[in-house]
């Protein structure tokens, strides 16, 4: 750090996203990205003529895309609000809703550490279960703010909306935050419990199920109250940041339910196939309801498993952390491309057990 | 606020940008945005096959438009910092680098104020000159952080380099932040002087002079400490939040640079008839080097103008400030916008004096 950065940042410890090689030359299975283009209605969307038009200030309320959203939820507008992607929203909720501090699982979205540490909160982890599963009894009446990615980063477990329900009616002075980035790969969205529970607040992205990672587009629904703090923040801090091609976009998107449905319902059947396939060369893969699975061999270390895959030019995902260093993190691609891995992950490690 | 946000939060007040209508039937004098479109080149380069990639996470580095940012502007690349328009630089900037205060204009961007209220800072704002100048000599030796628009926001009044050079030498232990959102309309750019000053940190926009508003693009060029400071904290909040388009876009205004000369030429030319027709009706207005002029008639309040030209289909912006609030900030647009408000103001204010 230069001398002029405020102290407490000293030992703060950036997020290390995923590698993001711009040359294309890797089968990409590292940062979860959907492996099918948007739409064309989307494409035609972001036309020529709309371009011609990026020396305007975008819409900072965003009001044409809340309204969107808030139809496709069957929510009220004031109940929806919309950023520059779903760690934005999160970057608010750990600065603003999280002073009598947090918990999150040890083993989830590394972002979430990252913002505890930023903000300097007390903060705890608590650990999974030994199969890698969220126990939710951890978290009723727990009297801090509580983050839970469902389904959970790396694992892609889910939990279910009942015991969601139960962790945000016991802890009703306590902002329940649920992450789902991934929900539209198999788990079941809590969006309607906002309704009930003002202390829930539940975020989502286009950028996984909606093919829109480059876009930079998240929303997140709950209680006016909340809604309107989370304004309150994006106001003081960067209020036009969502571009007005991003904005089209992400209507464009919505319109066009059917063609991200069906892709969303692709990758659910890849991801049966390529676990299947694993599981038939005798690794552990979790029972994932997202768009990858963590997966482990007792032949091979995650890592070298990580550095033999880049060098045959596929790249996948390694975590150090302890509990799943042993462990690849593998984002279902297009059939094709989970061949192209299952072809060299045999030649790794020597064919079928 | 809701029973949730933190309490130290509960007397903020948010910024309020100038109004931003969908429905595009004014004439849109009121949040500096440039009058003319992108280039061609610019939409050649944002095309269809590259909207077809949206599915992939940009590079959250910016490697490509760094690089053809630091040969713009001579410096080296690890000299460039890449940001979601320079609001995000600013947030930045007040976040980390101002714990031991931070002094600014009373009249300048009114966001400065919200960042030094979200950050808890201790700050004054330093009166204007009686002719709404900068003296530099009131941040010379401060002691505390500076922030400077140069051309200052709402007059558009500049100090020259050897004036902000005297500042950041008196000063080598406290950030001097130049915001030169304006500075391609007729003001000299410190940008060479980050060279000798490690305290010295411009930021820039691609918003004003180079007809990106709607894009989100920013960059700070300072010495390599200082923006790898403003990286950590970028990786610490929102990593990827400069979209694919964008990056493209902007580099592909760069390699415009004479398209974009020639439009900044043409508000030149226009702002000094603006000037002139203004002083001929009996008008005080600023003698400004932005994109934008303030201006005041003893015959009509600014609240009550700004109230007569919207309704005859002009946005201006009108401040509250009690030192502006009898002007109006008008944005200069083309010769024919500015025509438009000439004769709207004429038959608001009964023709020439």
């Amino acid at each position: 750090m230069s001398r002029f950065l405020n102290a407490g940042y000293a030992g703060l410890a950036a997020y290390v996203p995923g590698e993001q090689p711009q040359d294309m030359q890797y089968i990409k299975l590292n940062t979860n990205e959907s492996p099918y283009p948007p739409s064309e209605h989307l494409l035609d969307a972001v036309s020529r003529a709309e371009v011609a038009k990026l020396n305007l200030y975008p819409d900072p309320d965003c009001r044409l895309l809340s309204r969107a959203i808030a139809a496709r939820y069957d929510v009220a507008p004031e109940c929806v609000f919309l950023a520059n992607g779903s760690d934005d929203i999160l970057n608010f909720c750990f600065m603003g809703f999280c002073e009598s501090g947090v918990i999150f699982p040890d083993i989830s979205y590394g972002f979430y550490e990252v913002y505890a540490n930023l903000y300097g909160l007390n903060y705890s982890k608590i650990p999974l279960d030994r199969d890698f599963s969220v126990d939710f009894r951890d978290y009723c009446g727990a009297g801090r703010s509580i983050v839970l990615a469902n389904p959970n980063a790396q694992t892609g477990k889910a939990i279910s909306v009942g015991q969601i329900e139960q962790i945000a009616a016991s802890n009703p002075d306590r902002l329940v935050l649920i992450d789902e980035a991934y929900v539209d790969f198999g788990a079941q969205s809590c969006v309607p419990l906002t309704k009930r529970y003002e202390n829930l607040l539940v975020c989502q992205t286009f950028s996984k199920s909606r093919s829109m990672a480059g876009a930079r587009l998240g929303f997140a629904i709950a209680s006016p109250g909340l809604i309107a703090d989370l304004n309150r923040l994006k106001f003081s801090t960067n209020p036009y940041n969502i571009n007005r091609l991003t904005q089209l976009a992400g209507i464009a998107a919505l319109e066009d339910g059917e063609y991200y449905d069906a892709n969303c319902r692709k990758i659910i059947e890849t991801r049966a196939y390529v676990r299947r396939e694993l599981l038939a060369r005798g690794f552990y893969v979790t029972d994932s309801s997202a768009n990858f699975v963590l997966a482990r061999s007792d032949r091979m270390d995650g890592q070298a498993l990580y550095e033999a895959l880049k060098r045959r030019g596929i790249l996948v995902r390694h975590f150090s952390d302890a509990r799943i260093r042993d462990c690849i993190r593998i984002t279902i691609g297009t059939k094709q491309q989970m061949d192209a891995l299952l072809r060299k992950i045999d030649e790794i490690m020597g064919g079928s057990i």
